[in-house]
């Protein structure tokens, strides 16, 4: 054992206890009992250039347990990312570069934003997974220029969360070798020991994943973790190490539910110190040897850039066609003007969304062969298989389809976790209602604002049979509550095109929910969708009434149109397929298609009305879901809700009166 | 083997198959190949009786998955329940009572509304915990007054489902014996062989959960089934029978990915029935064996029955004070008038609603001692433990608080387990932003209309130093827009009150969402906040301005109402703990609080706007969080998030200028 590696093992401890003193609020356990995991990681295995983060073939880390970020902050610090000992010092305040949980883009040097637990371990499948396809892809004899392992540490927390289990599933099946996750088992949970709740054997549970089990026996020691790494590396599976630890190590409150989620007490650090032997007595301080230590890793890492640089150059000689891809693949924007490709926008007769929705992937697919996704178990229903792109396997790495089995939640993380790696386009699907599944996951989409597109279908009432437990109803208004998340809906194929071009071009997160059944198309719909909301069919004249929907109701709309003109009232249909791009539209467009004036408003979706507030005001009304929906045809159920051009025409003469 | 039983195994293959083809849609491969599994129980194995399905002892039977519901109106047909032909024969139709999933509370016989994969294996581990601890609380020597197994069928689709892995570990870690559950080990899912998804040793992981897995190498025998059956009766652990099935079984699309969701054709029902030597060729044709047979099962029901009536008769004469709380118990209704119980309401000095909800819990616990909850491992933080109450556990199962460990999603779904079995008033407890974790759980609460409890701490940025990842924005909007659910967001310790009493008495599922920070008390608030939404403080003579807010937020519209009075303008405070509340009074009453003259209105909360649009139209306006929160301590955020009095009054004097 190095004393100098010990010392950096020790100055993990230290500092993340102190961290979490100062701020008078964190976890110190964790960091403290999974400090020689770290070191292992960080210092002895791991491929990384603490001097350019954004190196794309460095291995990537990822800190499952979130709360225990004064861990990551520490290793950050010591090993020479440029986080300063005053931003330690700043730990969970306001501000700085050090907040509670550690925030990808917020912070240099961070993969993924973790907190919610299970997200980081699924995150982690995700980076394997586009590592695995991106190396099929690109690598030839001689230059494996992308070749790098996936290292995570997870908790008892993340191992009971469903999360883990289908991502772990999945991981198996998929035979990702190149992930490595440490198990930081150290039996304790916050209502006390993991035995109240949780007795289950997680070696067995992973072999019968199909994983590469390997128990360290002290998982405090570096050396121990250090030995089983290796021997991870050499697994044709995914693996975990099991590390007995002791959360709280080296303090008085080791091993107690008391060291999870309070500072420790000067008193309790100062004893810590003691029975490490540390050198220092000032908070905050740290011997140089720590820093000399993590300093060859740096020179280390500095090499094996250096290195991989050269090779690539060499790649881009000997593959010049190759090395042009990479660099498109590699640059988030489009290679090509969506607006000017006319086979895109390009569609006849009525169909439905989710049959549109395919479409345009296809079409898509065949200029971005870096989209990467699939659905979970449903791709024959949404309708989002690449066809002719092939499958993603254990036994074949370049398909560009996943198949995520009955997985939602995972599906969502891991799609985070390829949009993270870079690369690649993400994508997934499922029915919308099951987005509930993975709401969380959408939500950290959003937080670290990563391009990911899904694509929900069987988007209302218009699911028909399968009744209510399979009909969304307050999904729309749930996901556009999210910050950041475009939501759209469209209203016939062109809105459709549209929609995608959102989300290909974008830098936020896009969900496109699509219908089961077929729906018209309608004159004047397209790249107008991109605002939005849009004057679909306008009336002569300032407008009694302003007739609003999104998606298939902008049909009921259209029929009240022709219907209230009957009757001598002027109706503008207004198609609504995104709120969030409307919102951000200047006030002078949004009053042009929706003057101030015009009070007289009716709001029509087959979906919750809540939200559709702030468009309607208080004299206005909607024709929405207000109860679950039902089994039965959808041609029955839309006349049953109110869904009827009549339907809408009567409330319109009704807001009229107001 | 009995021809006869064995006809009724082909009877409902035959008949599920039939109803799918009268339906033109639905899934006849699932109950085809569970036919032997479920005969198995409901002919050989469970207890119930068709012509009481309410008999408390009874066992209890859930399908997870719900997609095979013909399986179960095949069952409910056949086994006397009081299905019709002609209802069988109206699958899937609109107002049938056989819709496309089965719907508690629709069909009678149905023990809980499945479709969400996952959701019901969760649901009978709740069921499963439930009776555990009823037998626990009422069983006396030579009277065992509640005894009964459940029973669940699941397949590949939810074990896949990260929801299974949560209540199925738990279920491991708890022993619960009396849990049966059968898989439908068919190896395939909707995008082909489960192999393209799903290589896990199912066997091996359930039992590295400690659960009892016996293998059934022909599933689709039904001796084998109730031999299995048998075994497992005898475990001390819950079990698993792995049963070898084939989707669709007896049909040409035997073991077909095409046999799961679509019709066979009415060619391949000809040819199953060839195969199966069935003896009837019209469609809905039965022999009067099959009825013959299943009579034998019910009159056997009828006297289990009767036998328990007896021994419960002579349990009350026997046990007369235990026979009085068991009324209680299975009363819905609360046993006192919670408006004139004063120490239910008795609060002094600031309070965060954490505190007071726990505070009102144990209040509550003192009078209700059916209640059964717990937190997903966060009890200490969000104050959900009942003291003195005991910890349910496998070695004890008087304990009334219930450890979930870190699975939230289960959690809820075990708590419509728990309210479903009745007999208890089930509650669980986690922080406000893992709500997002066990939303379709919360959903399936509201579609089934269960009084579950659901307690939310630490509800906005409020919660400080944890930082975006921690801080709900968007869940009070997703929650409310669930059609049913109550949520209810007190603005201080006696609204707390009011939220619990909500709880307690609505027939809907509830949401009782509580801050981490302190929060004054507020002369004039109380009972009235059952109104949903009231004037916590007014001015004099009708106001310039409405000042709106829930819970935290009350406190900035107060202060902003000394300000403006300072200014010489009349703001009314209104406090609205709870939307859905508000909404169900009468026009009067809503107008009396939020007159419609007035529309300079301003809504404050530390959560996303969407949604306060009904409430402030469209020339009020909303302080609101539009973005994530942030990392610090919560004094600083809510100044910079704009949630100051002073904020406040300058949006209200803006909006009057409109």
């Amino acid at each position: 054992m190095s004393k100098n590696e010990q010392l950096v093992v020790n100055a993990i401890r230290i500092l993340s206890a102190e961290g979490v003193e100062k701020a008078k609020s964190g976890h110190p356990g964790m960091p403290m009992g999974a400090a020689a995991m770290a070191y292992a990681v960080w210092g002895k295995q791991m491929k990384h250039n603490p001097e350019n983060p954004k190196w794309p073939d460095r291995d990537r880390f990822v800190l499952s347990s979130g709360h225990g970020s004064m861990l990551l902050y520490s290793l950050l610090h010591l090993f020479g990312y440029g986080l300063p000992m005053e931003e330690i010092q700043k730990f969970r305040q306001f501000g700085s570069l050090t907040p509670g949980h550690p925030e990808h883009g917020h912070t240099v040097g961070i993969e993924t934003t973790t907190g919610p637990l299970g997200q980081g371990i699924a995150n982690a499948v995700g980076f394997a997974m586009a590592e695995a396809h991106l190396a099929e892809k690109f690598n030839r004899d001689g230059f494996n220029v992308v070749d790098h392992y996936t290292y995570t540490i997870l908790g008892d927390g993340c191992m009971m969360e469903g999360l883990s289990h289908e991502a772990c599933s999945l991981a198996g099946t998929l035979k990702l070798n190149k992930l490595i996750a440490l198990y930081d088992d150290n039996e304790i949970s916050i209502e006390g020991s993991t035995d109240i709740a949780f007795r289950e054997d997680v070696p067995t549970r992973f072999r019968a994943y199909g994983w590469n089990v390997i128990d360290v026996p002290n998982g405090n020691c570096y050396q121990q973790v250090n030995a089983a790494l290796r021997l991870a590396k050499g697994s044709d599976k995914p693996s975990l190490l099991v590390c007995h630890t002791a959360i709280g190590y080296g303090s008085p409150k080791a091993g107690m539910a008391s060291a999870h989620g309070e500072p420790l007490g000067e008193a309790n650090i100062q004893a810590t110190k003691e029975a490490l032997g540390w050198p220092c007595m000032e908070s905050f301080e740290m011997p140089n040897e720590v820093y000399e230590q993590t300093g060859i890793v740096v020179e280390k890492g500095k090499q094996q850039e250096q290195e991989w640089l050269d090779l690539f150059a060499n790649y881009v000689e000997a593959y010049p066609e190759l090395a042009k891809e990479w660099e498109v693949w590699h640059d988030e924007s489009l290679p090509f003007d969506p607006m000017k490709e006319e086979d895109l926008w390009k569609f006849e007769g009525k169909a439905a969304t989710r049959n549109s929705c395919g479409e345009v992937l296809n079409r898509l697919a065949a200029k971005l062969p870096n989209l990467f996704g699939g659905s979970a178990d449903l791709a024959p229903s949404n309708k989002s298989y690449m066809k002719g792109l092939g499958d993603f396997s254990a036994e074949d790495r370049s398909g560009s389809n996943l198949h995520f089995g009955v997985r939602e939640h995972a599906m969502a993380a891991i799609c985070n976790g390829i949009a993270l790696h870079g690369g690649l386009r993400a994508y997934c699907a499922t029915f919308f209602v099951f987005s509930d599944y993975m709401k969380n996951a959408m939500r950290m989409s959003s937080i670290m604002d990563l391009p990911v597109t899904y694509i929900l279908s069987h988007d209302s009432i218009g699911v028909g049979e399968d009744g209510p437990t399979h009909q969304p109803v307050e999904q729309l208004a749930g996901l556009r509550a999210i910050p950041g998340l475009i939501v759209f809906r469209p209203a016939d194929s062109r809105e459709m095109a549209a929609g995608w071009v959102c989300a290909m071009t974008e830098k936020h997160p896009t969900a496109l929910v699509t219908t089961r059944q077929d729906l018209p198309l309608y004159e004047g719909s397209g790249a107008n969708a991109l605002k939005g909301g849009y004057v679909l069919s306008d009336c002569e004249g300032t407008p009694d009434v302003l007739l609003m929907a999104s998606g298939s109701e902008v049909e009921q709309c259209m029929g009240a149109q022709e219907l209230l003109k009957q009757d001598g009232i002027k109706a503008r249909v207004v198609s609504m397929p995104s709120f969030e791009l409307f919102d951000a539209q200047d006030e002078a467009y949004k009053n042009s298609v929706m003057p101030n004036e015009v009070r007289a408003r009716v709001a029509v979706e087959a979906a919750s009305s809540f939200g559709w507030g702030k468009y309607v005001g208080l004299d206005g009304a909607t024709v929405a879901m207000e109860t679950f929906g039902a089994s039965g045809p959808y041609k029955l159920l839309f006349p049953h809700f109110g869904f009827t051009s009549e339907n809408v025409a009567a409330k319109a003469k009704s807001v009229m009166k107001k």
